[in-house]
């Protein structure tokens, strides 16, 4: 993928004998060839089982982070346990106690083998000896590219998944009790393991490493310099696919910020808008010009419907870059839905009808039947509630008015502010019940994989968030129908919320760094490995691509459903999504905990919620296009009915529509040469089932 | 798949010496066992090539008409040609020159090998020993159910395919002549041989033979009793898998139809309608009593709300319904893009990136403008033709009813129909030309895949039928928004093109098979094999389904479009289609040449159109409910602006779409089980990729 995968240079050789003491006659060697990594830790590694994977440097990956009560014989064993091969019911990688067997941390790497049969069964492409890209097949190894260089065949994303995955499909082959804890402690067969140690208080954490000295070079070429560019490829290499999407669908979403934003700046000078604006956002109503109004009439028109158009073919062309993306990194071909469910994932045992493996089942109707009478009426109950606090707002705003003016004094002054604070407060804390719930739900529906678990929490989260921060402005435009009050609220929303949000990204982040993260600061060459990473493990945990996500569709949002309203959103967002691209990137680099990302073949839910947003801005904008005061005045002019205008409106709306639609089903959502790799994995599959005999569903 | 494809008892075996006569001393003891098929051949056949096809009995499945004028020569070398292995150019068939040398036929017929190959080739599924479904695997075949007995193995339209598919598929290995043709006649390397050799005139048709016994049974089962349910599974053995699905579709359709039939007559004879509408349709206009107008109103609305929700449902148990049936008649996992492409393609020579055979290319990107540059040009021009001759209509209408007022005379009276009849003519004609149009169109458009080629020249002639059955219509409920007339219009539509199709459907083909198909029904059972081939090739050719699903899509777009101005039609429809099913089944038994059939996975673009329909029919619905002349009354009294009751009919409209969007996305497209069947097939050819070495695109 990346040059950055070259340097296999972690890891100590098995030459020293001092145990869990980083070899520093070595280091200097190692930062001679610019290769560096200080991730070295010593020998003490349990055996590996497979004679192949004997090798003399051993990348540690993950750190797991044990309770401060566990006994050693409780760690001996799950060492063990980590390191038993597959067929005993172990994960077949390899362990490290750290400094001794008291510590409170084991670190996991994982041997070749263990790697290459996770790729097969993960699904992932990874390009052919002739330069084609293919499913990995552990049988066929050889005769892909690298396969016998885990650094360069894999991406340090993928490795550290991997060894998540193969610690979370660890389940208990029988009743047993664990050693060195209480007998009420009891694993039940097929129990997954690392979930119940998690709920034992046996770990406490499970974190992937960072790679200092990737990590410095992904920092330089990705945020520290004034490239327009980013390094998608390293920040796949380094992050995972879904971190790798996020920065790619912010990168190419900036770039598609530039049409409209031209547009709005060049109607803006041309019609001499720009006082207008400015007039009618300070409340102002403009003394407008008949001349004058007429070309801002079409300018209105002109913006709105291009925004429109520009929503669809931008998903549409965004839709073709993530399957070429998806096929770059190698998740084309991801066979999630065949491999074991995620391990919250409970039902009665019995034989996969697909896979024919033992596992647990749990019928697809009991859960669309959860979803229908619990998760859909709860989620409903939550946007009732969030209108009903408005109603409320409006409700105690007017009656504060009224007290207000009856009283007329400095007592009364305070009381005006005080239905706003009640309502943020009381949104606040809806959100955050909101949010605990959708969790629970999502548990409750009980999904089988952990992608359908993201995307219906996902889902769940998104729609109400979304419905938060659009109630006010659709209330405002539907049922008011005051496009001025529309466009400063707009207006004000677009700066403050963007100044909040840089503040909060560039400013805080940058104070936490410098004053609380001291420990990682202060670490020196000469610390041992160790205190490194438990140095790494007091950073926060990665909180996710939510808000970054959420962010963007809000400010999606802004842009298409209101985009006629108010024409400068778009230079606004470009310029702030250009700072936020520098600012995310600083942000999962330095402030938190490397997050576990597993491979992924799209936004998910995400892209979804963009299309949808994209049609309804249709509506919205033919909408405001009619109310508009401008507008307004040109049909009296024109002398035409409100009836046949607002025929004409709907007429318009639908013509849009279609177009949109056609538009969408014209421009394929893969490119050509992505349909031709796709169907050639697909051929290669279907011409390996005819040549083979041995059936496997007999 | 039927038990009818057990009697494998055809073609006698190779004791008798008479060639191409009959064995008639064996007719009686057939006769006996019930399993007959009077399409006995004598021997004579080519060798078979390989041992294990080595069989008694050779079942006649293709005959081939060749050219009068063809000589001896060309006939032995095209026999040859048919019999020679694949790998010397030939179709691995077994060929019979009929009576002898200089009969114009050749019938062929298929041994095992090549049938179970070609199986494979187009990706049929077919039970597995474990009572599973599975892609065939030609080397895997023993362990399929019945694989040795191909009677049973495959339906006779599949046998009869195949056979189609291994003689379109023979190319000319380099340039040669034809021996017995003029030198000019040359086949070029590549060359499609069968193709070249109908240009020719070498052949004249080709076609598969009715097999008497099977269908006597299948008419019996089908049509000529009072059952209910079509025997579907036997129409798929017999006819294949595409006129499977048309009489599936109409049988699904025919008992959707009922809810809305029950719907619009008990709404009828509840609020008393029924002597209403009769006088709203003979034109009086309506003194509507306010009560009852109410109801009116609500019986309206109810039935357009209910009519959109149901065509949604309708079509999404369709999609589960045809997924069911793709699935049980093994068309699941096709594989047409992979094989060889249609014999109309043209292109450079070059290496196919996905399966890398050699076979002609064409650019993706250049079929792209040659449809958006030609074809969309010119189809538009076509409708702009519709529209400009309904406006011409129009206005000789009116100029013909002046100069009628006018001279008020005998002669001026036939003046009054010149306008239609002219239009008329004039439909007709711009009709037949658009079809050839659209057929060369799409020749040029040069598609790789037989299906896509279907699907494009379907589309095209669809869209502009329905056009022009829905111009009129539409203009009258649109422009001249006169609801009565519209009324008027549908339920003459409706009654007389039933009564139009009911005759031509059932009267005509009913005389012609009595009078015109006299050489069939005078064979007899001694009459040689040879003639009674050359009878089935005097029936007219099977023109297809296009028309049988135009008819159901025009009904369909009544129904839904207009239902809630003429309540009536899903009962008038419902009756029609009751018939309609068993005409249908008479003529593709009786009258024509049995047709080959591909097999398919679904209806293709019929099903899009039915969809696309089915959401235009909100739209319409919407409008003519604002329209009715009652509901208009309702407004009046309630004294709501026209404004308010317009941006409510918006309303409803969106609120409309969105349920049914939701509805469509919530339904499953297939059952759980289907999904099941679909993954393990998937999953099956995913695990004998990761059991085998050899890879294929090296």
């Amino acid at each position: 993928m990346s040059k950055a995968g070259g340097d296999g240079g972690e890891g100590a050789g098995g030459s020293s004998s001092e145990k869990a003491q980083p070899p520093e006659d070595k280091a200097p060697e190692r930062k001679a060839q610019g290769k560096a990594g200080a991730t070295t830790i010593g020998p003490g590694w349990t055996k590996v089982s497979c004679p192949c994977c004997m090798s003399e440097q051993i990348e540690p990956l993950v750190v797991v982070k044990l309770g401060q009560k566990v006994r050693p014989e409780t760690k001996r064993w799950l060492i063990r346990l980590i390191g038993a091969p597959q067929k005993d019911g172990g994960a077949a990688l390899l362990a490290h106690p750290g400094e001794d067997a008291t510590g409170d941390i084991i670190v996991v790497a994982a041997p070749c083998c263990a790697l290459l049969r996770a790729t097969e069964e993960l699904g992932l492409c990874k390009p052919y000896h002739n330069g084609d890209i293919a499913a990995f097949s552990y049988n066929d190894r050889d005769n892909f590219k690298n396969s016998d260089n885990m650094e360069m065949f894999l991406t340090l994303a993928e490795r550290q998944y991997i060894v998540k995955y193969e610690l979370d499909a660890l389940r208990a082959q029988r009743d047993q009790r664990i050693p060195g804890l209480p007998d009420s402690y009891l694993l039940k067969s097929r129990d997954s393991i690392w979930q119940k140690l998690g709920s034992f208080g046996v770990i406490v954490d499970t974190f992937p490493l960072h790679n200092p000295s990737k990590l410095k070079s992904l920092c330089k070429a990705w945020y520290s310099g004034n490239q327009l560019s980013q390094p998608l490829d390293s920040v796949n290499e380094y992050f995972g696919t879904s971190v790798g999407f996020y920065f790619s669908f912010l990168d190419f979403y900036t770039w598609s910020l530039l049409p409209p934003a031209i547009l709005g700046l060049s109607l803006m000078f041309y019609s001499g808008e720009a006082q207008k604006e400015m007039e009618s956002v300070s409340g102002s109503q403009a003394t407008t010009v008949d001349d004058e109004s007429q070309s801002m009439f079409s300018g209105h028109m002109v913006q709105a419907v291009f925004s429109m158009i520009w929503s669809t073919v931008f998903m549409e062309l965004w839709k073709r870059r993530s399957s070429t993306l998806s096929c770059r990194w190698g998740t084309l071909n991801l066979t999630e839905r065949f491999s074991e469910p995620r391990p919250g994932f409970h039902g009665e045992l019995g034989v996969n009808p697909v896979t024919g493996r033992m596992e647990p089942l749990f019928p697809g109707w009991q859960r669309d039947l959860r979803m229908a009478l619990v998760s859909v009426p709860l989620v409903g109950l939550f946007h009732g509630l969030v209108v009903l606090g408005m109603v409320c707002f409006y409700w105690g705003e007017t009656q504060v008015k009224q007290i207000h003016k009856e009283w007329n004094s400095l007592v009364s002054q305070p009381l005006l502010y005080l239905p706003s604070m009640i309502h943020i407060v009381y949104t606040n804390m809806l959100a955050t019940v909101y949010r605990t719930v959708a969790q629970s739900l999502t548990e409750y529906e009980n999904h089988r994989e952990e992608s359908a678990f993201e995307n219906h929490l996902t889902a769940k989260v998104l729609v109400f968030t979304f419905f938060n921060n659009f109630a006010v402005l659709f209330h405002i435009a539907f049922f008011k129908q005051d496009v001025p009050l529309l466009r400063k609220r707009l207006a004000s929303l677009l700066i403050v919320s963007q100044l909040v949000n840089q503040l909060t990204e560039v400013v805080v982040p940058y104070l936490v760094d410098r004053f609380l993260s001291a420990p990682l600061r202060a670490e020196t060459e000469d610390d041992p490995q160790e205190d490194k990473f438990r140095n790494q493990g007091s950073l926060p945990a990665f909180p996710g691509l939510f808000a970054e996500y959420i962010e963007l569709l809000v400010q999606f949002g802004y842009l298409s459903l209101f985009s006629c309203v108010y024409p400068l959103t778009a230079v606004l967002l470009l310029i702030n999504n250009i700072t936020e691209i520098r600012t995310d990137a600083y942000k999962i680099c330095n402030l938190f905990r490397k997050p576990f990302c597993p491979p992924v073949a799209n936004m998910g839910v995400w892209q979804l919620a963009f299309e949808v947003l994209s049609f309804v801005s249709v509506v919205s904008n033919c909408w405001l296009l009619l109310l508009s005061p401008q507008l307004q005045e040109v049909y009296q002019e024109s002398k035409m009915s409100s009836v046949n205008i607002l025929v004409l409106a709907v007429l318009v709306e639908h013509v849009l529509i279609v177009v949109k639609v056609i538009l969408a089903f014209l421009i394929p959502d893969e490119p050509d040469w992505v349909r031709i790799k796709r169907e050639r994995i697909e051929y290669t599959s279907m011409q390996a089932l005819k040549h083979q005999i041995l059936r496997f569903h007999s």
